[in-house]
């Protein structure tokens, strides 16, 4: 159904390795490891420069460089747990989630990687979700991996699990915010278990070992809503996690529905919200369907990117880097605003930028919005 | 609120009683009526031609006109009950409703006629309504109501009378299926009585004595969402009444609202599919007015006609007369084509459709359609 061409592009063992030190660096994100191969070309160069880049950034300290030892012992480790680091194109990334301007550049993939290369539909919702949530959950999972679709969601309790559960049959996929080997929540381990048996898989951008934290949730649900053709959101209250799956999903250009509820109903109020935003309506699969299916017949766009592969100019003198800094604050700023009111071009603003960024200086907003920490 | 001038047109003693002699005749329903004072210039003339008309229709026996004394009756009676026959334009006639194609020529009005000249949501829904929707009906009727609005209903069990008793204290409006005398469910008496007591009102378009069959009840719809700025479905399972309402709405070019339910709740059927069909999802009060607040800045327009004050010829021959009749059939078609196929004017069409009306061998759908009977 999904018509994009097989994967071609393959790394090498050497290519991995450093791809993998390069995304384990301090300070490097998937926006900055796509800059910085595409200004120099490989991972391997960008290692060697970074500690010079993050020096003129204004670095207190030099960042942790992830060595190569440290490197193939995850890889090692990854192995002997059944998870292949795959790069985007490769066979077992989610073609969707590939073409995004934040994608991980290394994602790593327990259990079938056919799975994956299927079309998704995400389902997200309350873990303290009413009955009817958890039946219609089930219901709605079931009735799309019949039709076709593989289940995505985050292997939390409530609507997550009722999502996975329903879906084992016809294939599903976790999406994690920690590592492969720290589950969570840890009681979920058995149903992890059931969906990798039957034919499913689970996916992380986090190293090994690594235990979520609070903030890594809204990051992985950009994991959720990426791999999907479009999210449900089935049981959310006001200001939950779920909206925020829904915002992201929005901004990726996935499509967002929304199970209604009724007003009185608290368990509702996030859905309804969404609804009136401009969700689709959702109380049935054919609902869905419908609306994906003519966005299945379409190749696999980029999404639009934030300018973060325009050329690079690290030449910038001590005068340009200054006036560049002078302007930033704790105050978001839009780049192309910064572009704008410095006095120097477009690559070395990005450039100035990416320095602050490796030495732990500069914070990234949505919309192309940068400040000072 | 409403920018309508005040009302300068009446009615002269005389004038009602032919008026309500001529809507009270057989096969004279409120388009019949328009068309048949505006050709003849005044319903005592058309009383005059009306035997003629319903012949040349080919009336297998002569329909029943409406006597002079049996209208003074009527009249006298509905004084005595504290009912006035009104016209469009009279004090007491909705604006809204005064404007609409299918506007009783003569609506009864009982209480106080201010109320209906306020701006009007209409609440409606199922009768077997839960708890919940009981509660959130009331709930929404009276935040509409401290914001300004009059309520109108139809006095039904369920969600009609949730929302007719919570909007007592602010001004709430019953829109009866029967005559005044007839009031339906005759359990209500009590709450009609409590209303009118607190200054609101009932309307109807039907004679006293008429008790209401269930065919008057999608007819009286049509006023319940005429009256109203917009409809407000709470509760409504597929195929139900309330939906029928509001597709009546949208027709009159009112805002439709649908309170939503969870996909497991048969009796929230109806209002998820109207909001999939483009209703307002409704969770508060705000929804409404935000929507409707617009619209009663405007002046009130009319509504689209479909043609039947277009001017008449009653001078068909015979041939002619037998052409337009070949083209009818039980199959409905509409006027347009109708005109389009016949060799004839649009005034002798118009005409001839009348008089098949007048002889009961029309029936009219909407859209402009009509078919043989």
């Amino acid at each position: 159904m999904d018509t994009r061409t097989p994967s071609t592009t393959h790394l090498t063992d050497e290519q991995r390795v450093d791809w993998l030190r390069l995304i384990r660096s301090d300070n490097v994100g998937p926006r900055t490891f796509r800059s910085l191969i595409n200004h120099f070309g490989s991972a391997r160069t960008a290692l060697r420069r970074l500690p010079d880049l993050a020096r003129r950034g204004g670095a207190a300290r030099p960042g942790r460089i992830c060595s190569e030892e440290d490197a193939r012992a995850e890889l090692m480790a990854s192995k002997k747990l059944g998870v292949s680091l795959v790069a985007p194109d490769e066979a077992g990334y989610p073609p969707r989630l590939a073409v995004l301007d934040d994608a991980p550049p290394l994602l790593g993939v327990r259990g079938a990687p056919d799975v994956l290369m299927r079309p998704v539909i995400a389902i997200v919702g309350s873990r303290n979700a009413s009955g009817a949530g958890l039946k219609f959950a089930g219901t709605l999972a079931r009735d799309l991996g019949e039709a076709g679709f593989v289940i995505a969601s985050g292997l939390a309790r409530g609507i997550d699990q009722a999502a996975h559960r329903a879906s084992i049959g016809s294939g599903t996929v976790a999406v994690l915010a920690g590592g492969h080997d720290k589950v969570y929540p840890p009681e979920h381990e058995d149903l992890l278990a059931a969906m990798l048996e039957a034919g499913g898989a689970a996916i992380s951008e986090m190293p090994l070992g690594h235990v979520p934290r609070a903030r890594d949730f809204p990051r992985r649900n950009r994991l959720i809503s990426g791999a999907a053709l479009g999210v449900i959101v089935v049981e959310a209250a006001h200001r939950s996690g779920s909206l925020i799956t829904a915002r992201i999903a929005a901004e990726q250009g996935r499509e967002v529905f929304a199970v209604p509820g009724s007003p009185l109903d608290q368990r509702a109020a996030g859905t309804n919200d969404l609804i009136k935003q401009g969700a689709t309506l959702t109380t049935e699969a054919s609902d869905v369907i419908n609306a994906v299916t003519p966005i299945m017949e379409r190749p696999v766009a980029f999404a639009a990117r934030e300018g973060d592969s325009e050329p690079l100019d690290f030449d910038a003198g001590a005068t340009e880097r200054k006036g560049i800094i002078d302007l930033l604050g704790p105050t978001p700023i839009s780049l192309d605003d910064l572009i704008r009111m410095s006095d120097t071009s477009p690559a070395i603003v990005r450039s100035v930028l990416l320095e602050l960024e490796l030495a732990g200086r500069l914070e990234r907003h949505g919309g192309g919005l940068v400040s000072l920490i």
